[in-house]
C-alpha cells in the first residue's frame, strides 16, 4: 500500500479541501516552537472538521500503519507536534467551535481547535474565566494545551490545565470514540481517564471535545514589583510570602541577565542593577487584595528587598509587559533560544538559581532565568546558536546537568512544557526503570500499533 | 503450591506477628462498610510495616497467583476491600507514620495507614489543613481514601482527594517499587500516573507513601441553615448561590425524610415541616465571609426560603451535628442501609431530587436523600432489610433506575465512593464499550496476572 493510496483514501474520507500535500505547505508542519529537534516533513496534513472525520483518519492510518501527529497551533516547546517518523499531521484548527457555555455548572464545552483566549473572551460576559494562561494564550489551542497540559503565570493560586479539564471526548488509537468525565465536579467512576489523556501529548489518542471548568473572575487585583540585591534574599522572600499564608495569583522571578535584556528591549523602567526582581499579583475581593498586598510588602522588606505597588492599571500593565517580554527579549539576543522548564520544590528555588549561575559560568553560556517562582517552575533560557556545533555541545551538557539537579532536588523535568522529543531521554532519571515500564505498558496497551505520535514521551 | 506453603512464606518474609490466620480474625476482614455484597473469608491477612515488606508480599502472591486486597480501615462504601476471590488481605495499619510536614512547600508526606484526622491534627499547629474530609475522617486511612479517591463535605470549594495528591510511592503488581510526582505544584512529566493510581481502588498496585498538598486554614467561617417548602425552590437556591459567584466551602441538602429522621435521632431543632433544608458554610477572611454570607441569604430569600445564620460556635456545631447525623439516623431506621452516590451536574439537582421521590413511590421504598448539593453529589439512601428478598428485588430495580437517570442527566455513577463491586455492573452505562475497553487494557497491561484486588471496578 503506497503513500499515494493513503492520500487517496484520506481525500475520499475528508474531501480534497481537508487534505494538504503540497511540499511548500508540508514544510510548515515539519517544526513547532521547539529548537534543536529534528524537523522531518510529514507525508500529508489533514484538517478534519468533526469527530467522525478524525475517527476516519485514525482508521485509515491503522490500515496503512502510518503515524498520526495531532497538532493545534504548534506552539509547544518540547517537539510534541514534530512528525518524527513521517506520516499524517492531523490539524485541529477547523474544529474550532465553542459548543456550550454553561454558567450554572461553571463549565464550557469546546472543540479542540478553539484558541484559549477566544474561550476566555466568550466567557467574560458571564463574569467567568478559564484560568490556565500559558504565554501563548492568544495563539495556542485548547486541544494542544490539554494534550501538553500547559501551565502559565497563574498556576500558583489557580493550578494548571489538568485542574480545569472535567471531561474529554477522545478518538482512540483503534478508531473508536470514547467519552470520559463530564460536567460533574465530583467523579470517581473508575480510573481517571480524563487525567490520563490530559498531558498524554497525543500518544494515547486524539482529543476531539473538551469540557472545561470555569471560575468566577476575581474582582480586583494588585500588582507589585520587588527588587533584591541578592538571589538568596529573593528566594527567601518567595518562601516567606507562602509561609505568611498568602497564595498570590502570580509570583514571578527574573534574574539579572533577564532584567537587563528585557529593559534593553522593552524600556519599562526595570532596575537593571538588581540581582533579581519578583513580579507579584494578588487578586480577589478588594478587602482580600488590600490585606494580602500588605502581607507581601512586609515579607519583601523583611528580606532586604524594596517593593513598589502599581498605582493604576497602566503601572500594572507595565509590570506584566515586562514579564511577557522576558522570552522575546532573550530570544532576540542570539539566533537559538533553548528554553527549559525544570521545576523544583519551592523551598529549593534559591539553590536552583545559584546552581544555574554556576552552570552558566562552567559552560561559558549566556543563561537568563525567569519563571514561575511561586511554584518552583523556572525557565532557565540558554541563548545560543544552533549552527555553532561546539557551543551546542556545551549547551547539551549544561541541560543534562540542569535536569539532573532538578530531579536531585526533588523536582521534575517538566513543570509545564511536557516531555515530547526534547526531554524523552531524561525521563528515566525521574521515573526510574519501574516507572518507565508502567509508561510503556500503558502506551502499548492503548496503541499497540504505535501510530499515535510515535517517538514522543517514550522514545523507543 | 498449597495455602499452607503460601502462609509459611509470608511468615518467613514478615514475621509471625504480621500474619493473621485465625478464622475468627479473618471474619473481620471479609466485609467492609458496604451492604449487599458478597463477604467471603480471606485465606490470610498480612500487616507489613514498610514498603519492602509490601513488595515481598506482592512477589509471594505472584508466585502463588494469589489475589491481594489492600485495606486500610475498611470504611469504603463500594465493597472495595472485600476479598472477593479469597487470598491475601494486606492491611496498611502498621504503616502509619507521618514522615514529614513541610510548611515551606505546603506538603506532608505520610504512610498509607495514617488516619486522615491525625494528619489534620499534625498540620494544624502550622496553620494548615488537608481539606478532603469524607464522613469517616476520624477512622479512614490516607491510603484507603487515596485508593478510593474519597470526597467529602468541602468538595465544592476545595475539591476532593485527587486534587491534593501530589506524589505517590506504589508497589506495582510485578513487585517493583515506583515513585510518581513529588513536591512540585507543577509536574507534567509524562502520563499523570499519580492521578491514574489515585482512585484506582487497589487494582493497579499498592500505595505505600503519599505526598499530600496542604493549604492555609481558613481564618473564619459562617454556617447557615436555609429552609424551603419545595424541592424546586431549594434546587433553584443552589443554582442561584453559585450563579451569584459565591462558592461555599459546604453546601449540603437534606430532604424531608432525612430531616425528620435526623430530628427524631439528634434533637437539634430542625424544621420537620420543611420539604428540604440547605446547610451552608462560607469561609475565608472575615470580610469575605461577611460578604458571601449576605449574598447567600439574599439568594435563599429570593427563592422563597428562610435562613438562619449560626450566631456562635455552638449553633454552628448544631448545624454540622445535624448533617453528620444524617447517615447514622437513617441507618438506625431499618437493618440495611443502601447508600448511593450518584452525581449529576449542579443544574440537574432539582430534576434528580424529584425523580428520587418518584422512585421511592414507584417501588414503595423508604428513601432519604441528603448530600453534597453544591457539587451535585447526592446520597439517596434506601432503608431496607437485606433478609427481605422481595423488597431487595425492588431495591435493586430502584438502584438500576437511579444510576441510569444519573448518567442520562450527564452525571456519573460515583461522585465519591468509587465503583468497587457494588457499581461494576453499571460501568458500561457511563463509559460505553470503547471506554470499558480502555479500562481493561490498562488493567491487563499493569496487572497481567490479575492479582491486584480482582473483581473490583472491572468485574470480569
Amino acid at each position: 500500500m503506497s503513500k499515494k493510496q493513503l492520500i487517496q483514501e484520506l481525500v475520499e474520507a475528508l474531501g480534497q479541501e481537508n487534505v494538504i500535500t503540497e511540499q511548500e505547505d508540508l514544510v510548515c508542519y515539519s517544526f513547532d516552537a521547539t529548537p534543536d529537534v529534528p524537523n522531518p516533513l510529514p507525508d500529508v496534513v489533514v484538517t478534519p472538521t468533526c469527530t467522525e472525520e478524525v475517527a476516519k483518519v485514525v482508521t485509515i492510518a491503522l490500515k496503512y500503519k502510518t503515524p498520526i501527529y495531532p497538532r493545534g497551533s504548534g506552539t509547544n516547546l518540547c517537539g510534541g507536534t514534530v512528525p518524527l517518523k513521517g506520516g499524517i499531521v492531523l490539524l485541529s484548527l477547523k474544529m474550532n467551535k465553542i459548543l456550550e457555555i454553561d454558567p450554572e455548572n461553571l463549565v464550557a464545552v469546546v472543540q479542540p481547535g478553539v484558541i484559549i483566549q477566544h474561550l476566555n473572551n466568550a466567557v467574560a460576559p458571564h463574569g467567568l474565566i478559564y484560568p490556565p494562561d500559558p504565554g501563548t494564550v492568544t495563539t495556542a489551542t485548547m486541544g494542544g494545551s490539554v494534550a501538553e497540559c500547559a501551565g502559565g503565570l497563574r498556576g500558583l493560586k489557580y493550578g494548571v490545565t489538568k485542574h480545569y479539564i472535567m471531561g474529554l471526548e477522545v478518538v482512540l488509537p483503534n478508531g473508536k470514540v470514547a467519552r470520559f468525565g463530564g460536567k460533574t465536579v465530583k467523579n470517581v467512576t473508575a480510573y481517571d481517564l480524563v487525567k490520563l489523556f490530559t498531558g498524554s501529548e497525543g500518544t494515547l489518542g486524539i482529543i476531539t471535545e473538551i469540557t472545561a471548568k470555569l471560575i468566577p473572575a476575581p474582582e480586583t487585583a494588585a500588582a507589585m514589583l520587588a527588587t533584591f540585591s541578592s538571589l538568596e534574599d529573593a528566594g527567601n522572600a518567595i518562601k516567606g510570602i507562602i509561609s505568611s499564608k498568602v497564595i498570590p495569583a502570580t509570583l514571578e522571578i527574573m534574574d539579572q541577565v533577564t532584567i537587563r535584556t528585557v529593559e534593553n528591549f522593552a524600556k519599562v523602567g526595570l532596575p537593571t542593577d538588581a540581582k533579581a526582581i519578583l513580579l507579584i499579583e494578588v487578586d480577589g475581593i478588594p478587602e482580600v487584595v488590600a490585606r494580602e498586598a500588605e502581607a507581601v510588602e512586609k515579607v519583601v522588606i523583611e528580606n532586604n528587598g524594596s517593593i513598589k505597588r502599581a498605582k493604576d492599571e497602566q503601572e500594572r500593565e507595565n509590570i506584566w509587559t515586562a514579564r511577557r517580554a522576558a522570552l522575546p527579549a532573550l530570544a532576540q539576543f542570539k539566533p537559538t533560544t533553548v528554553l527549559e522548564d525544570a521545576t523544583v520544590p519551592r523551598s529549593k528555588i534559591t539553590e536552583m538559581l545559584l546552581f544555574l549561575e554556576q552552570i552558566a559560568e562552567k559552560y561559558k553560556l549566556d543563561i537568563g532565568t525567569f519563571g514561575h517562582a511561586g511554584d518552583g517552575n523556572l525557565h532557565p533560557t540558554i541563548l545560543t546558536d544552533a549552527r555553532d556545533k561546539e557551543e551546542m555541545e556545551r549547551v547539551h551538557k549544561a541541560v543534562d546537568e540542569i535536569f539532573a539537579k532538578a530531579v536531585e532536588l526533588g523536582g521534575t523535568l517538566s513543570g509545564e512544557h511536557g516531555i515530547g522529543i526534547a526531554k524523552a531521554k531524561y525521563l528515566e532519571l525521574e521515573l526510574g526503570e519501574a516507572g518507565m515500564d508502567v509508561l510503556r505498558r500503558i502506551k502499548n496497551a492503548l496503541d499497540p500499533e504505535g501510530i499515535m505520535n510515535p517517538g514522543k514521551i517514550i522514545s523507543n
